[in-house]
């Protein structure tokens, strides 16, 4: 077990040593050490050594600013100038949740920018200003298109935060595919099977092998099979691919940079880096805040209450086990696998860092 | 078949005997009809013996007209009072698009409305604006939530629409739940089982019973099982349902007013009628025009061009199928089931309209 503030000094030291400034660096600390603590271990520092990756094979400007292209009194086109994602993500939703408290909604694009962490984290910046908060981004192109062959989308996230009064918030942070890519990670890490659904294989049949994606398969979209309505997770992956690649001057598609080590960059991109879309929905612009507060608390209450299935399962709240592990892991600390202490402790080395995970 | 004009005048002549204004019963029209066009055959005329339904109920103020109760440069916050959903909608998308034009966005909730039929129709409207039009809306109680048993959601459904260049816009138009009771409706009417995925019965048990939701079962939320991430479905839901309900002053969950002639209204309602949500994104508020259309049209041709799984079924564009359908109907005419045509019928007989579908 670690704890929160531990690791985040550490993930800080390693982004200043890449020459990221101090500032921004806690900032990228931050959206890391917050997916671990929300129990999405496939997004925190386990990923750390993929950032210093993109940073090693020179596709990362650690001290350019934001750049905004366009704006009106309620939207901004930025361009994050080859930053890391987890740094110009923080500002760019800044903006958005700048823009509503003018016009009762901001909605900001960005292009040229890079992997950027869990979308969660963005979405709820906007919670402490009593506002909806919304994050997507395209993502490694990894997702085949119903009746489609080729991988042309990516895991491509929507994140919703909605703010509450006494109840925790909701929060909503989903791959628009069945599951994410970490989750073949862990399954490959364990060398165990995937259920049916997960993926195909490039022939179009389900498959149960973790490693198919790097034999040239695909995540399922959300829906899994046509009879159960793949077709939908499709859109809505395509409807995120639209907002944070089309429409922000970013690749989209089968061009958007990848993440992932076994897929190489395209050589004819149609834009600059990866896209985000950012959106704040100002409650006070549409309703008083306090009742909307005692609305939502009734919602949370009313669903939280429901009769469940099974006497031993409550209803869930969208963001509430993830609440719940980060009660846990700031008491208790952040369990790290065997496999990301080593990567870390390469990195502490790579980095003159004094810092040995054990 | 039946000609899309004859049609619409039909359903037109039958709003205005309801009372409702010359011009309004033309919207109403136009959106069923539209429906029809689509192929969306759940949603068009087949339903208009619903909507006659809620008016003989007495739950619709024909005459009502919309009242903007709060609203900033890009936002609106109407009451529907009471009218049909299919005459609000049409006017309250109308006001986030003119919104979008001073503001860059245009975000408009609505309660104290009724079903509005296809939510596809609504964020069309956006596209001869250059903009992007997106469309919620909370519907009647027929969803459990994960490890839930009682109904609390609707159906939900999300569409959005893309402007393009040359090539035919990309539509999105999708409920929420791994299929619409549409397909639950045909089913039965064919006397078929349906295929396991769709919905559970109240223990929870996948079932192939097409007439599950009316002895307690549910609807999946899309996903269609825990293992398949049916939680990302009931995320979705989720989120439609507090925007559109929620954030709106409208009925939420349970409370939702239904549409579906099995369940009752709730006696102790939480807000005013249904709730919906819409929004319109001006492109030219983050990209030139052009250069968005030019890359939409690589978005589509490249998607459609992509390498397909069968050699018989080429990748389609979200919204193909409809476009596709709504040329052949326009030219050979509507085809209507004969339990439609009884029913047309009847409405004919009964607001004393001469005409006959044979």
């Amino acid at each position: 077990m670690i704890n929160e503030r531990e690791l985040k000094r550490f993930v800080e030291a390693v982004f200043i040593k890449m020459g990221v400034e101090h500032e921004d660096a806690a900032d990228a600390a931050q959206v890391l050490v917050k997916a671990d603590l929300r129990g999405v271990d496939s997004h925190g520092v386990a990923r750390l050594k993929g950032y210093v990756r993109l940073w090693e094979n020179g596709l990362i400007d650690p001290k350019a600013t934001l750049k905004i292209e366009r704006e009106t009194i309620g939207t901004a086109t930025i361009n994050g100038n080859s930053n890391f994602g987890l740094v110009i993500a923080p500002k760019a939703m800044k903006v958005a949740i700048n823009k509503a408290k003018e016009a009762g909604t901001g909605w900001v694009t960005v292009k040229n920018s890079s992997h950027f962490g869990i979308a969660g984290y963005y979405s709820m910046l906007a919670l402490e200003h009593d506002m909806i908060g919304l994050a997507f981004t395209n993502a490694s192109p990894l997702v085949a298109p119903t009746f489609g062959k080729e991988r042309m989308l990516g895991t491509n996230p929507i994140a919703v935060a909605f703010p509450s009064g006494k109840e925790q918030p909701v929060v909503i942070d989903m791959a628009t595919t069945t599951v994410a890519n970490g989750k073949l990670e862990v399954a490959k890490r364990k060398k165990e099977k995937i259920p049916i659904g997960w993926v195909q294989s490039d022939t179009g049949d389900l498959s149960e092998n973790p490693k198919e994606l790097e034999v040239g398969g695909s995540l399922t979209p959300l829906g899994s099979t046509l009879t159960n309505s793949s077709y939908k997770g499709y859109c809505l992956s395509s409807m995120v691919d639209i907002l944070s690649g089309v429409l922000t001057g970013a690749n989209f598609g089968p061009w958007v940079p990848p993440f992932v080590p076994f897929l190489a960059n395209s050589d004819n991109p149609v834009g600059e880096g990866i896209g985000h879309f950012f959106g704040a929905i100002k409650i006070d612009a549409f309703m008083d805040v306090k009742s909307f507060k005692k609305r939502m608390d009734l919602w949370i209450n009313t669903f939280k209450n429901s009769t469940p299935l099974y006497k031993e399962q409550e209803v869930l709240i969208p963001g509430e086990p993830e609440k719940k592990k980060e009660e846990v892991r700031i008491k208790n600390g952040i369990p790290l696998l065997d496999q990301v202490k080593k990567d870390l402790n390469e990195i502490a080395k790579k980095f003159n860092i004094e810092k040995q995970f054990t």
